[in-house]
C-alpha cells in the first residue's frame, strides 16, 4: 500500500482505521458521504481525522441518492432509529441497500483517477450479519469486480482491503487505544443530537465495546442505560 | 423480468433498450444521473422517453461525484472533447474512472429498495475497447458482487443485464427502427452545443450506425463530415 483512498465516516471503525494506515506509512486520501444522514455530526469528525493526520479529505455530496434510496431510518426521518442492541431484526431499518458498494465505486472512481494502489474500507465483523455488503465474501466479489472494470487504468496490483475484516469492535478499540486516537472525536450514534444518544444501536455497541476492551470510554452519552 | 431498473442516458442505446424493455412488457424504472457532463440535454432525452413510455424516471445529482473525478473531457472544461472517430487513444480522455460500476451500484441499490428483480445497462460492444467497465467481464463480476451484497435484500433471481451487449451500435439503430423509436428524440453527441456537432467520437459513431444499419437519419448535426 503506496497511496490510499479510504472511506471516512468518522466513526470509531473508520477514524481508528485512518491512524493505523497513516502509522503504517501510507499516503492517505480520506473519502466521506453526505448521503443525508441524520448523524451529519460523522463528517466534522472525519474533516478532524484528516487535518490530524495532515491527510487529503473530500466529502461527496450523495444527498440525492439517499433521496431516493430512503425508507431506511438513516436517511428517511418517518422511520424511526431502533433502539436497543444492534440484533439483526431492529437493526434492518438501518439498511440503506447496496450502500457499502455504492461508496466504494466511488472510492475505485477516485483511486483511479489519483493513481492510488489500494482502498481500504473498515467494514468489520459486528457489520457481517446485518449488511450483506461488509461481508468477505463482497468484499473479495467487489474487489474482483473493481479489478476488471478498470483494466488498463488502475495502478499495478490494485486492491480493495479491509484490514478490520475479522475485527470485533472491542479489537478495534483495543487497537485505537493502542495508537492513541482521540475517540472522543469519532462519531458512531445514528440519532442527529448534540450528544451520541447512548440508547440507538450502534451507541450500544459502542459503549459494549469498550467495556470488552477494558479501555475508558472518553464519549459523553446522553444517556447509558443502566 | 418483471420489474427493471434501467440506466438510460437519454442517447440512442438506451433509449432504444428501453423501448425494448417495454415492448417485452417489463415494468420499468428508468434511472439518469446528472455527473456534470456537458451534454446535459441528453437528460431531457432520457425525460421524454420516460413519458412516451409512461414510466417512472429518477435523476440522480452526482456533480459532486463528476467534479471529483474529473480530468476526464465529459465533465472537466479544461480538457477538449476529442473529434473523429472512436479509437482508444483520442477517446481515453472521455473515460470517467469507473463510472458504469458508480451508476450500476445505484441502479442495484434503487432495484433492492424498490423490489425490482432486474437491473438493466444498455452498454454494446462498441463500448469494449474503451471502458472497461462495459466489457462482458465486468457484467459479470459486478452482478456476482452485486447478488453477495444484496444476499437477504434483494428480490429472488435478481439479475443485471446487458441485453445489447453483443450488438454493435447499427445492429441497435436496425432494432430501435423496428420498434419505431423517435431517434431525433435521442442525444449522442459529448459536446455541450444546442445541436449535436457530427465531429465527436459518438457523433461520428452515431452517424456511421445510421450508415452501416441503412436506416435513414433524422439527427440534425452542426455538421457532418465529408
Amino acid at each position: 500500500m503506496r497511496r490510499a483512498v479510504v472511506t471516512v465516516s468518522g466513526g470509531l471503525d473508520s477514524v481508528t482505521l485512518a491512524h493505523d494506515l497513516a502509522a503504517g506509512g501510507a499516503e492517505l486520501v480520506l473519502l466521506s458521504f453526505d448521503y443525508g444522514q441524520r448523524h451529519v455530526r460523522e463528517l466534522a469528525c472525519a474533516a478532524a481525522c484528516a487535518e490530524r493526520l495532515g491527510a487529503a479529505h473530500h466529502v461527496v455530496d450523495l444527498r440525492s441518492v439517499g433521496g431516493l434510496l430512503s425508507g431506511s431510518a438513516l436517511t428517511d426521518d418517518a422511520v424511526d432509529v431502533p433502539e436497543g442492541h444492534y440484533t439483526d431484526e431492529s437493526m434492518k431499518a438501518t439498511v440503506v441497500p447496496n450502500r457499502n458498494a455504492i461508496l466504494l465505486s466511488i472510492a475505485t472512481g477516485l483511486a483511479v483517477a489519483t493513481g492510488a494502489d489500494t482502498v481500504v474500507t473498515a467494514v468489520h465483523a459486528g457489520d457481517h450479519p446485518i449488511y450483506p455488503d461488509c461481508r468477505p465474501a463482497f468484499i473479495e466479489a467487489f474487489e474482483a469486480a473493481a479489478r476488471v472494470g478498470n483494466e488498463g487504468f488502475a495502478a499495478d496490483g490494485f486492491s480493495v482491503v479491509a484490514p478490520y475484516l475479522m475485527f470485533s469492535k472491542a479489537d478495534i478499540v483495543a487497537r485505537g487505544a493502542a495508537l492513541g486516537v482521540p475517540f472522543a472525536e469519532t462519531w458512531s450514534c445514528y440519532q442527529g443530537g448534540e450528544l451520541q444518544c447512548g440508547r440507538c444501536g450502534t451507541c450500544v455497541e459502542r459503549i459494549e465495546a469498550f467495556e470488552l476492551a477494558d479501555v475508558v470510554d472518553p464519549t459523553t452519552y446522553e444517556t447509558v442505560p443502566a
